[in-house]
């Protein structure tokens, strides 16, 4: 892993598609000229985060204003894109799917979120993404001029299998569009994001939408970077926002040499198995 | 799961073994005597943690000063009693190992420190656990009238493998002897044991010994209690100190039934197995 810096551009979401696209580009295009060289959007920027709109939002990859807006913008900008995720329409089935463009604007990783937020919480909110949203099936690991990535989408990261698994595949950076509610955003965001960090000794980098409280679905904001020791590196606010954080190329085999975590594992005893 | 008080005894620990056996017994029975049902000590509750101490305070179970006064004091007291750990001899080898016991002194369970650690921190505290320990196997869930309790010991807790197994072996209340130091508990203790408990959906029990700072190896404290959504119930200081904790019966299953992370675990995708 090499030194780099990234940014989280924590945009707010609206309603018109077009505008969320600029904003996305406007956001992009500061984050670059002040020198990020990976730069990460929330869940679902191009679109409010509500199952109805998803349709008529989706983009069927690879095309779409959405996706040729972060193909062409990685290029012109020569940065790496993690472009939050997007609906895609495949089939009849829509997907939360996070693209990645490399500097030459190529998409070199795809990832469907895998796990479905179907939930009832005593504070009123109901939410059941299933009924809307096909599931995705794939581990997703991939390699930048920087360092190995894991790519997974918001309620992903509740599941220490799948960090786990991003890290034995070589992760050292995990990235996590995410956009956590009000109720789970305060009382799980941060410790979930740090204790992956430290259980795996990567960068974790939560990227969020803004809050926007007049929102059916209103995200919590608070975009994170995590170092591998657990000690938060950069966060944002509630709203608009783009934040940075310097990447120690050093600092996750210096982890690992010091707290051998990984080494400890008892394989002879359990082990997470992919089927 | 049924309502029940439990409670941490965080104790100063000496090099006197007779002088930790006898704080043990009375601050049980104190606890006892404030309505807890189960009772909880920190690890090498009779022995200060320096592996050069282990020898001579090591115990061959079922025998032994430590461990018959755990058997008379949860009989005489009719509390469930999970004794922390002590150094166990069997054969050559010493282990780290808890003992519990139900309130007719029966011995119900015993878990053998799984993970070691192993560890060159950069602010200077070194510990190598394996030249003087040897490892545990058994990944141990046991029953009460009260409820499930999953049992590991301090590093153990490192690893979100060993706390998902024991909530799919039945666990809702995971109970976790450890020494964390004064590097790793202020940046990890917390975090690793409310995640676990937000994870797993589980109670989350943390016993500490006490800090004392003129000890060659100097203990966090700050024993916790944390409740299945990974709020902090009850929390000690640094020092010697009884901690309370009311659990409540319904709250596993409530928290389970609004947010059901185990019914999402992709089973299809990967799955932790036991070798």
């Amino acid at each position: 892993m090499k030194d780099f810096k990234m940014a989280i551009c924590q945009m707010t979401v609206t309603d018109n598609k077009d505008k969320n696209i600029n904003k996305a580009y406007s956001m992009i295009k500061e984050a670059a000229q002040n020198g990020a060289k990976l730069i990460a959007l929330g869940e679902m920027f191009n679109c409010p985060y509500d199952g109805s709109y998803f349709p008529k939002f989706a983009e069927s990859l690879p095309d779409g204003k959405t996706y040729n807006m972060l193909k062409a913008c990685s290029k012109e900008l020569d940065v790496y894109i993690i472009g939050g995720s997007i609906p895609e329409l495949h089939g009849e089935v829509i997907y939360n799917t996070s693209c990645v463009f490399d500097k030459e604007g190529k998409l070199i990783a795809k990832h469907r979120k895998m796990h479905l937020f179907d939930v009832e919480l005593n504070s009123g909110l109901t939410f059941k993404e299933s009924s809307y949203l096909g599931k995705g099936n794939d581990i997703v690991v991939f390699d930048t001029e920087y360092c190995k990535i894991g790519l997974a989408i918001c309620y992903d990261i509740r599941f220490p299998e799948l960090s786990r698994l991003l890290t034995l595949k070589g992760a050292e950076v995990i990235v996590i569009p995410a956009a956590f509610n009000m109720t789970t955003g305060p009382a799980h965001w941060e410790i979930l994001l740090r204790t992956r960090a430290l259980d795996n000794q990567v960068y974790m980098v939560g990227a969020s939408p803004a809050r926007d409280v007049s929102a059916s679905y209103v995200a919590y904001g608070n975009s994170l970077v995590v170092s591998p020791w657990g000690d938060i590196m950069s966060r944002a606010k509630e709203g608009e926002e783009i934040i940075y954080a310097n990447l120690q190329g050093s600092l996750v085999k210096k982890t690992r040499d010091e707290l051998p975590l990984l080494k400890h594992i008892r394989k002879d005893i359990y082990e997470i198995i992919i089927k």
